[in-house]
């Protein structure tokens, strides 16, 4: 087919496609968040990186995990701080305390965060020399976790579309910044434990941590309201730059989420760290196969918590020291005076090679959305020990759909530990409703991984995704629920009504006047 | 890996894929709707039965055009009408008449269409012998298109879950049923020719629309909903039953549709008719070739419209007369007298293969929604002359798009015409903007086709898509609002209130006795 390149019209047949850059290549930027955060973005950047894409990450010189790899280059970027200054805003599970002591003691250590989170963004920002790389670097988009906003603020600076990629915000500012509706009804708020289906008191929990979620919003994201304005000078807030995000990639599904209404721009991604599991090597293959018929179980709380408390290790000691099956233990304290021959400690494991693994009976876990992932991926069916953030959330969908039970950390004893998990390995509806979900999981159309990067390559590709944006943000809060309207329509009815009873009264004087006078006359 | 059958839980790994039938392939029944809506359903099961499901139709034995075919068995069941009373029930194109004229004939057509689907969906129904057959054949699911709610009765009455395929319902029952947020500031509603930006005034139309929807549903499907009462013996509605529908494959995407939201069981698969191009018919080749540099122009009006009346059909051959190009116009009415040398008249046309031809130029349509998306896949930028149904809906979208211009067909001159075709084809904005669509919607990480495919397949696999189904279906409107939580803080707020008052008015009424008690005892 022969394209008549010296007419006009046809031309456009031939020269559109040149769109996208040579050779189907794009620059992209990543602006991470560390820790567990960061897992997800590497899996995704090093998929990028493999297909062919230019990645830059710039990130902390000081920092958790964000180590360099072969597939994107890492610009490290001096912070005023240290790695013990790291591990004192890590989370620690503490010993059980008083309300009051937890209340200050978590309000103390989100502020800690907060702060930390800020500090580090102003060193980016204010790292002239690499933000003017960053801006003559031709980037095609910016791919950030929108969990600290410095992504947000570094994409408006540099006039790049951006694909957020994460697993949620707390006070629902993803939501709201998305223009998403989360009826109130049956989409349950973060920090209630509620599911989708609530009872009318769990309605009114519900509704009224809805209340409060713009409250909430203001103590976590203000501070990053005021950087944003100061470093973009200009009024601008956190929620207006990420409402500007093209493409949300939740790392969620709806076997694990609730079903809830989504907009055209959201993607779900939920699993995409799960893999085909590789060979173990040879220490763990021979540990696991070393169990008989009663198997193995794993037991992480993932890498972002410190030692546990010594009296909450040895009660777990003890209650694993009791069980038939062997059990793999990723801890890094002191090794508990209670461990039994049947426990093996070990600062870390091929995670999802041994979930993966026939052998494994149950994973015991903090409810980490990774591993909740991995092990609905492989139909593992868990017991879970929730610590802080969305983990007690996480945790209430895993027991709400049958396929694992939950603990409280400060309140369980060896005993519920060792009922729990015997419940969970010996009761097969456990499993059955692990493997349901796994099943239901990974029949999807595109594997979580290629669809992420597919919609990467798309906002590099076009500059965005404008023509998935809905037409609310440019709506204020009167106009979006029609108040004008309904205010215009409920005037007119009103006035209407005013005229007709006016006229009627009008009238009835009239006739009222005219019977008199002709009574008068009659008289 | 060698799993341990003879362990109870280690034996689900090997046993629970065994879920989906022998050799992964399904038996799905479908319910279509004869005319346009038979096409897109067509393609569908023609992919499936290509992929070995087992496929019965069932359908009219007198109907439009469903055809037998190689890939599906066709069931066809008795019909009380002939091949002439379907000629009176499809749309007629009609001479210029006066409002009252237009409605009362709109309103007369509407009813006799009604009562024609009702009569059918009441043939099937009623049909003992091929219902008993259709509940003894095992289906694992059921494709309908909900136009006529009728497959929606069957597969209540066979208890089997359903895959729905629509463009869109009238009242927008689609949306309630589904339980999906549709906000009336940026969401058009059917019939308003309003974009997703509107000014003040068009949304209160929009507002007053949605008012009126549930008359409209009333109006349209209160005979579906006593039908269906009659024929499953329980008090239902259509919306009751369409809102158990597992997966709603819709038939656009937000290339052409306006961004809003989603529930998590819709599925976009807008384009799915859109194919590669097959090489062109020698007659039809030739044709397009001696068309020379100017090109050639296609016009249709579709498959459901009768002849066209002659005064219209001769003022469209004279301003095609005068235009540079040639034409290939689908007409099967009187020749026009007015038809110029270089309009060939044809009654069948390879549309797809044609609008893919690159010497096509503009595409003369009454924007049915397959044909826009032929036109958006092929980048064939638009004239259109919408008639009735979605058709004035479609057309203001892709006016919106800047891809097209819209015409009356009743106010349209010959000059009007002309200078629309003039427009669509020198000013290149308009293939600039359909070549953006086109590139747009062809970057999708799976094509339509084989997204509707895993679609069906899964209900299949699954026997439904229970997780993608949210809890709003077991709230009524009151809790669905949550007005029984608002009422009930509220009361709480007025009788917090009320008794802080009583309080204080009874403490200041006792400080006022104890002061005069003070007061008399100094005196």
């Amino acid at each position: 087919m022969a394209f008549r390149l010296n007419h006009p019209v046809v031309c456009l047949l031939a020269c559109l496609p040149s769109l996208w850059s040579v050779a189907d290549s794009g620059n992209l930027l990543v602006v991470p968040v560390d820790g567990s955060h960061w897992l997800n973005i590497r899996t995704l950047i090093q998929e990028l990186g493999r297909r062919g894409h230019s990645i830059v990450v710039v990130a902390p010189a000081v920092n958790m995990n964000i180590s360099p790899g072969p597939h994107y280059t890492t610009k490290l970027y001096p912070v005023p701080y240290n790695q013990s200054d790291i591990q004192a805003v890590k989370p620690h599970v503490l010993v059980k305390q008083t309300f009051y002591n937890t209340v200050t003691t978590t309000f103390k250590k989100v502020n800690k965060l907060k702060h930390f989170l800020l500090v580090t963004c102003e060193s980016l920002l204010y790292n002239t020399g690499l933000m003017r790389e960053l801006a003559e670097s031709a980037f095609d988009a910016l791919l950030t976790d929108p969990f600290t906003s410095c992504g947000a603020i570094v994409a408006e600076s540099l006039s790049l579309p951006s694909v957020h990629i994460l697993r949620g915000l707390p006070c629902g500012l993803d939501y709201t910044s998305a223009q998403c509706p989360r009826p109130v009804s049956y989409v349950p708020r973060m920090f209630t434990g509620n599911s989708d289906r609530m009872n009318f008191l769990q309605r009114t929990a519900n509704f009224l941590m809805s209340v409060t979620e713009p409250l909430l919003c203001y103590l976590i994201y203000s501070p990053f309201d005021e950087l944003a304005a100061r470093f973009l000078q200009k009024e601008v807030t956190v929620k207006e730059l990420l409402s500007r995000g093209a493409i949300w990639l939740l790392r969620f599904d709806f076997v694990f989420e609730y079903p809830r209404p989504l907009m055209p721009n959201m993607i779900l991604v939920g699993g995409m760290n799960c893999k085909k599991r590789n060979p173990l090597p040879q220490e763990f293959e021979e540990f696991v196969n070393s169990s008989g018929d009663p198997g193995v179980l794993l037991f992480s709380l993932g890498s972002m918590v410190s030692d546990l408390p010594v009296e909450i290790s040895n009660g777990i000691a003890a209650a694993l020291g009791q069980i038939p099956q062997k059990v793999l233990w990723r801890h890094t304290g002191e090794k508990p005076s209670t461990l039994a021959p049947n426990t093996k400690l070990i600062d870390w494991m091929p995670q999802n090679d041994l979930l993966g693994h026939p052998k494994i009976r149950a994973f015991i876990s903090h409810g980490g959305i990774n591993g909740i992932y991995e092990a609905i991926c492989n139909g593992v069916p868990m017991v879970m020990v929730p610590l802080f953030g969305d983990q007690p959330d996480n945790v209430a969908h895993i027991v709400d759909r049958g396929a694992g039970v939950a603990l409280n950390i400060h309140q369980m004893s060896s005993d519920d530990l060792l009922d729990a998990i015997n419940v969970v390995v010996n009761d097969t509806r456990y499993k059955e409703n692990m493997m349901r979900l796994s099943s239901l999981h990974k029949d999807q159309p595109v594997k979580p991984l290629d669809l992420s990067v597919h919609w990467v390559e798309f906002v590099m590709k076009h500059k965005g995704a404008e023509h998935l944006r809905p037409a609310a943000h440019e709506l204020n809060w009167i106009q979006y629920n029609c108040l004008d309207v309904i205010g215009f329509l409920l005037a007119i009815v009103l006035v209407s009504f005013y005229l007709m009873i006016k006229c009627c009264t009008v009238c009835y004087r009239c006739l009222g006047r005219t019977k008199k006078q002709e009574k008068k006359k009659s008289d």
